[in-house]
């Protein structure tokens, strides 16, 4: 898989894809991802990348030129799966959508900055828009960070061990049970018995009971979908 | 306001508040983020954080006893109004929340990573439980930036320009309208005569209709709250 980044502020993706599991996919070779700075696909001077709103109102907006010389350049080089505008009015992610997007090969991701980019961006170069919640962020750099990481623990061999992305939240529309590791007591708090009877059955059995729960009292709405 | 992140990959958390808002914030004085590594809370040779889920299964689990030497250091050093939990069986991070907590004092935001923290975290230290969405990360401090980001640009200051917070998506339960900026005409697309018109009353109006029609498009669910 490659994913290719467009950014006015490429500096702030920079920490997160070197370290920890986006990292280690990336030297594995698993996943390609590239940033690209939209000022590098400006013509002029000052390199200006946004410009006031047409009709007025306060905040800058993203002028289509730059965007469409960056976009344009990546697809004459290879073929893209899908250019994802990343915006809070975008479609949006869940697991079953980065569960699909995993499958892809190449994708583009354009972030937006200051108010967003001009609409005609939107009706012309990209394919498909994404929210990652129903908030407002300084831009869609940490957004597009949500994505990539949401998609790439999907790739196989990304993750140590397989079975450990499929008993995640969500995967089979439950929450995770809770967990416990060592001391079994600490400050008089004990973890619950059944966990270390060694009963597997009633382990497992206690597991989906307490799934369900949980689910039903703070997400019932994942029980009906 | 001051943002205390505990977490065991640090190096994720840094690009992010080196650049943009989140950096201009910090050099304002208007916020205060630290940074706290797990790993130097550990009493043990190894630096341990994490151990195998009592009761068996896949993925590994934050232990409590750093945690709670972490968590009560800082306590000890000054108050804090909530102890947050980042988790995908949290509650779901939406505009109203945002808001809510951009008022706050101090706050601690607690990451986790591999399959989650020792369940007795959650039910002794934490005192609020946040999901940014419906999707699995490979850790907490993905979702740690995007609710630091979320709360930090309401900060009174942050913003340039303070009316800009305001007019964007879900401040009035409405997606923002579309968007345009110079050139007038691109390659044939023309932006909306409307918006060239010099009438802002006619501007104001259309504006409305188009983030209604969008939003009722796009998400329904918007329009009943």
């Amino acid at each position: 898989m490659r994913i290719d980044i467009i950014t006015v502020v490429p500096d702030i993706l920079k920490s997160p894809f070197e370290a920890s599991i986006m990292k280690r996919s990336i030297e594995k070779g698993l996943v390609e991802v590239h940033l690209h700075n939209l000022r590098e696909y400006t013509t002029d001077n000052y390199r200006q990348v946004d410009d006031y709103q047409f009709g007025g109102g306060a905040g800058m907006v993203m002028m289509i030129e730059p965007i469409d010389k960056c976009i344009s350049k990546l697809k004459s080089e290879r073929d893209y799966d899908e250019v994802i505008y990343m915006t809070p009015d975008g479609e949006t992610l869940n697991q079953r959508i980065a569960n699909q997007l995993s499958l892809k090969g190449n994708l583009i991701i354009l972030c937006g900055h200051y108010k967003g980019v001009d609409q005609r961006v939107r009706d012309h170069f990209v394919t498909k828009e994404i929210s990652v919640g129903d908030y407002v962020l300084s831009g869609g750099e940490l957004g597009a960070l949500i994505l990539c990481d949401a998609i790439i623990r999907l790739i196989p061999g990304v993750l140590g061990n397989e079975t450990s992305a499929l008993t995640d939240s969500f995967q089979d529309n439950l929450l995770a049970p809770p967990i416990y590791t060592r001391p079994a007591e600490y400050k008089g708090w004990k973890v619950p018995e059944v966990l270390t009877s060694g009963n597997f059955p009633k382990i497992e059995a206690w597991r989906e009971e307490q799934a369900y729960q949980i689910t039903k009292e703070r997400r019932p709405d994942l029980l009906d979908e």
